[in-house]
């Protein structure tokens, strides 16, 4: 049965994390420039994450949350049936993260005031404004040989590696918290209570032609179905898989 | 000689055909959705399209220089060395794609009320905000089989087609009215005066390491050549070439 899967985040530092890993993802997708529009998803996908850096100091937030991460896992230790040798090397893995983060400057500050990188990013965001009138400097630079590109890019995001192993660290471990169980929203609709919830991740059979709408919070959330052709609610029963991860 | 090439608006008018230009060649080059991102340049071409269309008036603008042309070319009719066969064609072809112009609907009006299309275009540009989250529906058409993307994508592109045949055939005749000819910018400098010019295009060695800063409008025009490492104004003699059209 072919599913479709969703996240949802059950607060807002959450729904950044989640936004700053799909833009770290695409970044990472196009830095290898192997088509004439691949710059564009890079630089939009840059120049979004650092709209985000300017709007929020996500650093010290996310060093807090690593470090509560690695506070719960510390219990495990010298816990009966715990692997112990795992633990540890988990343990020194959260150690160097969690050190390489407090230890970063403020995520983007190097690129913002990137000589290249300041120059194209005013423009970029004009309806259209990529053109070479527009952004000579880029069109020049677009020219150089791939490797050129790739190098500059490669820099560029060595920048926000110690955020982009934080919050890879921290999304992994917060996922697997959660365990898929079988569910049914009746007439489409279900809610639940949660416990300090972060993430509700769901595996809808696309059979049902549904997409879902959801809120809540870390304590409650509610999940409706809507049906994708007329984008009306669902009123039939609809089987899903559900993880609450926190 | 491995040569950069660059085009350059000498109005406001030209300046919105060519970024209009790109953005369908953009739509078009994305409409297979053959990788997890092609949809983020598909929908950012179109939606910046649809932006450009409520704040111009186009349809009536390039109407009226699809006219000028014909009116340009009627000129050479029975006109001794001129191939009246050719002539005619072109003829034809101009008045077909006028009439379809002036009898299309506003540009974007179809697409501005799609349902589906409403749905995401709000979200589309805040910073990372394509996440499955913010626009549930948007992935749940993402999962759908390729045909039926290609389809939807085929019909939105359709109410287009009116306006892509007239912007191209104005810009093809627009940019076969120049010949290159060869010119020096002595110390990075070069200004000529121009005839109702509409479009600048320029071949430059790549080998200088410089790109240009244009300004002008129809009559005069000056172009100052920047070292693209330094950012600096070149003051090397810079050998090019030009064309100004018309």
């Amino acid at each position: 049965m072919t599913t479709h899967y969703f996240e949802h985040p059950l607060n807002e530092k959450t729904r950044i994390y989640l936004r700053v890993e799909a833009l770290l993802a695409q970044l990472h997708a196009a830095s290898q420039f192997s088509n004439q529009y691949q710059h564009q998803l890079f630089f939009r996908a840059l120049f979004d994450l650092l709209d985000i850096f300017e709007q929020i100091q996500l650093r010290n937030e996310l060093a807090k949350d690593v470090e509560k991460q690695k506070n719960i896992y510390r219990n495990w230790m010298n816990v009966d049936g715990v692997d112990q040798q795992v633990l540890q090397t988990l343990l020194t893995e959260i150690d160097e993260i969690h050190t390489n983060l407090i230890n970063a400057d403020r995520f983007g500050i190097e690129l913002k005031d990137e000589r290249f990188l300041t120059t194209i990013r005013q423009r970029f965001n004009l309806p259209g404004g990529s053109c070479c009138f527009d952004l000579p400097a880029l069109h020049y630079w677009l020219r150089l040989p791939a490797d050129d590109k790739q190098r500059d890019a490669q820099v560029w995001m060595k920048s926000l590696h110690p955020l982009a192993a934080a919050l890879h660290l921290w999304l992994k471990l917060a996922r697997e918290t959660g365990h898929f169980n079988a569910h049914t929203a009746y007439e489409g609709f279900f809610q639940s209570d949660a416990e300090e919830a972060n993430i509700l991740r769901l595996n809808i059979p696309l059979e049902y032609g549904v997409y879902p709408m959801i809120s809540g919070h870390k304590n409650r959330f509610a999940i409706k179905f809507i049906e994708f052709e007329s984008t009306q609610a669902c009123t039939r029963d609809v089987h899903f898989e559900l993880a609450v991860c926190s």
